[in-house]
């Protein structure tokens, strides 16, 4: 009843994180970034990393000249991109395929322009020129004992424009010695139904072919796919599905469903279980967060919320997730919420390493989150006070410092001048202490003073770091009496945790979460 | 060489934004919101709005009893989702299925098992009982004259084990006068292939069938698209893909697959027009930020970098994008002054009575406009800070008072009490006043100090109510320096506006959005 397309003997996942991916807006990559994330790429187990473009940019010319020496790939083999010669040149002459040459890659990826009006009206060349471009540069490359891929720029809107040409560039790039062409929808809008019409149709030219999807109309990882069953031996994509406009095919999911539901043996078994961590360190190199629906390794790809599904899950845990999240490295979470019964407290208890065994116990705590979540808490976004309120009511809660007052003010003079200051007052170990400080808002300024006087007393908090800040009004058509919820992250590197303040004031419930934030840190991660 | 599924005659959009999208981590949507966010979906165009399960949990109930009076839906007809009976009971005395009838939804959407280990498993009961259950809730319902859809939980994978015992669940649905039996892909973990080819096999059944994915595996889209095109009429799933896990089918990417590039006629062109506008006014409800990267609809999707393409899209940008970005509200972005954008200004700007047929004046707002949307302003959302903004370019801005002066202080003693209090000073006609207040919290102390020293001069003021006060961090990943944008809504009875502040201080964005509140009352309303 499960469709299994049968696995080619040869099959490389390519990833263009690196250089599609780095497309996407915002996305800024430095040299070492990218060396870095080729790092973490090759524990994925991928069987090739494009690089960059060597010539077309210094900093891609730099990262292939720094891998020689600083990269120590143990599965996969770098690839450089680079583009068919210029028309009416030689391969031989042109600046931008000798700067392919000097980059040292053994693998090369050219992009050819397969779709005539591009050939025509972009690239402003006729078909015939376009097509000994192809033939050129591929052949060049062979003979300074390159391996040679062909990406197919538009090929699939091309192929539907005009066939026969779209067929003839492959032929072109086959024929030269490319080892495998590439089919490219580079503007995304393809359907997986009609991905496997013109991946077989294209099966007769004889060569290994190779699919490239963009996500336009949502369906990049399925439309690759479709293309695998329809007999590619080649697939290409990014880690985190990054990349220009809605993005690339996020690698990791395509990889995952070959892998796990196809069955195929493409990587090593511990380089799958290295996918959430993968992806989560690229994120922070890119930092850009990473979404918590993503597939696979998302941080809600297997959290539980409904308590109706809590009680079930206890029985079978299988019976409600698609593949055991151990598989990609993820684990199952079980979300407090108002939802919640007991059955998810002790669940997330033993999580936490408390036990919660006593019925009572269980009843009594789901009753304080339940009453807490009802003025607008939320423990299924912060752990880290769930974990101060459990010790707590065990009566295991040893507040590391306590707070004696505190106040901020932000002041904007006629003269245009504007300050936010706050002060701090602690004791410590019956030790009483107090700061000052300033900062670029009352939060800040907060962290800042708090930090300060911390710091002599417990050195720790020094290595914690406020990574993000998210402010939430709970109920809607109040005005500024309205109620709200204030999450913050932390980090003291090796550990991240959150924690959540609520009220009617926005700095006051900023300082709930903030003052957790520290005490969560003393005692967890001291 | 495009495959086009033929459409059936009835085709329904399912959307369940409101009751399964609500299960996704960190979303909580107060009674309010749904109400809000249900006019949003209606503008859509859907056939069906989901409201929530009465009878579950209060909040729902009361969202059915409001929506009576309070909805008013152009093309939506509401639907009630809830549970089969318990087991050994009778629908007719079950308060769960009152709740339903209670609700005076004249859909009802009935969830059911169809794998037989949830039933003995989870359920807790017989295979017999469960088809009983099934029977009996469907017959009732369609006895107190209520249109009946059932979905079948864990349906695939209960396909797989035991495709017998599904079946006979959707027979049992159907001759119980189930209007749309719907297929639910529950754990998400289908791809597209064998989507179809089960799809197909139900269809002997003989009854309407429909869709509801999961994006576990990545494909939940095109997970849908495969039902659809192996026969279903119906397809559920959720705004911008909110969802347990990995989130639900993303209805709009679905719904312009099948409009756009299926060429069916599901909705009105202008509904599917406004899906942009919706899908980020739902943002802004929901507090959750809208992927740029989101197909369709997100601020990427239709985004080019300068580079390769930018030269050839002036072209044709037809070469560069699957759909004209308008079909779905959405627009090119890639060069500061393009035609887009300035069209759109001097469209506005006739909207609110001002001529900006001058293409000078209309390109310096533009340009003014887009550079203060790069920090963070958000005009498409604030109205009021636009006119404000186009009056001050226009030389015709005259501010009915001058800050002079402000400040606030949160204060939080060792004997327990907490305090906040504000002073400012303003110039109104040249004659200089202060006023000091205490509030609830920082920004409501600035209202009410604000309110107090304008009122004796501009008793306009004292009409003027906040109605609604959000906080939105742009840049993830900065801590508590990151850039906030503050939106607050005001009303005097008959109008009400909305005004923007941006900045690193909460409080001083806060300021100017609340400042900027005031002025434009006055200027435009007084």
């Amino acid at each position: 009843m499960v469709t299994t397309p049968h696995a080619p003997e040869v099959f490389h996942i390519y990833d263009t994180t690196l250089r599609d991916g780095a497309q996407q807006e915002g996305l800024r990559l430095s040299v070492a970034d990218k060396l870095r994330m080729a790092g973490c790429l090759d524990r994925l187990g991928v069987t090739f990393i494009e690089g960059g473009w060597p010539g077309a940019n210094p900093s891609d010319t730099e990262f292939f000249q720094r891998a020689r020496t600083e990269l120590d790939l143990q599965h996969a083999t770098l690839a450089a991109f680079g583009s068919t010669r210029r028309a009416g040149a030689t391969a031989a002459t042109d600046p931008q395929v000798q700067a392919l040459v000097d980059s040292e890659a053994p693998v090369v990826c050219l992009v050819a322009k397969s779709h005539d009006r591009h050939v025509t009206d972009a690239l402003k060349t006729t078909l015939e020129e376009n097509l000994a471009m192809v033939t050129d540069t591929v052949s060049h490359l062979v003979e300074q004992g390159r391996r040679v891929f062909v990406d197919c720029e538009h090929f699939f809107d091309g192929y539907r424009a005009n066939p026969a040409y779209a067929l003839e560039v492959v032929r072109a790039a086959a024929e030269a010695g490319a080892e495998v062409v590439v089919l490219c929808d580079t503007n995304g809008g393809m359907l997986p139904e009609d991905m496997g019409e013109i991946v077989s149709a294209v099966g007769e030219v004889g060569v290994g072919l190779g699919i490239h999807c963009h996500n336009d109309s949502g369906c990049a990882v399925a439309n690759s796919l479709a293309a695998v069953s329809a007999g590619v031996m080649h697939v290409q994509g990014t880690v985190n599905g990054y990349g220009e406009r809605t993005g690339n095919a996020d690698l990791v999911s395509v990889l995952a469903n070959m892998q796990l539901k196809y069955g195929w043996d493409l990587v090593p078994d511990s380089c799958l279980a290295d996918a959430t961590a993968v992806c989560h360190e690229i994120a922070e190199i890119t930092n850009v967060q990473l979404p918590g629906r993503q597939p696979y390794v998302g941080s809600s790809a297997f959290a539980h919320k409904a308590g109706l599904h809590a009680s079930a899950i206890k029985v079978d845990a299988n019976m409600y997730q698609h593949i055991e999240p151990e598989l990609v490295g993820n684990s199952m979470r079980m979300l407090i919420s108002d939802m919640a019964g007991r059955a998810n407290i002790q669940l997330k208890g033993a999580e936490l390493g408390f036990d919660l065994s006593d019925r009572e116990v269980a009843a009594r705590i789901t009753t304080t989150v339940k009453q807490r979540e009802s003025v607008g808490y939320s423990y299924e976004a912060s752990d880290a006070s769930f974990e101060l309120l459990l010790r707590d009511e065990l009566g295991v809660l040893e507040l590391p410092f306590h707070i004696l007052d505190w106040d901020v003010a932000v002041r904007a003079g006629r003269d245009g001048k504007d300050s936010t200051s706050a002060s701090v007052t602690v004791s410590v170990a019956g030790q009483e202490a107090s700061a000052d400080a300033s900062g670029n808002g009352p939060v800040n300024a907060l962290d800042h003073a708090l930090r300060t006087v911390l710091e002599p007393m417990l050195p720790r908090v020094g290595d914690f770091e406020l990574t993000d800040y998210r402010v939430r009004i709970l109920e809607q058509g109040h005005g500024t009496d309205a109620t709200v919820r204030v999450l913050i992250d932390t980090t003291d590197g090796p550990h991240a945790w959150t924690t959540v303040g609520v009220g009617e004031n926005v700095i006051e419930a900023s300082w709930e979460a903030l003052a957790d934030a520290y005490a969560f840190g003393l005692i967890r991660h001291a």
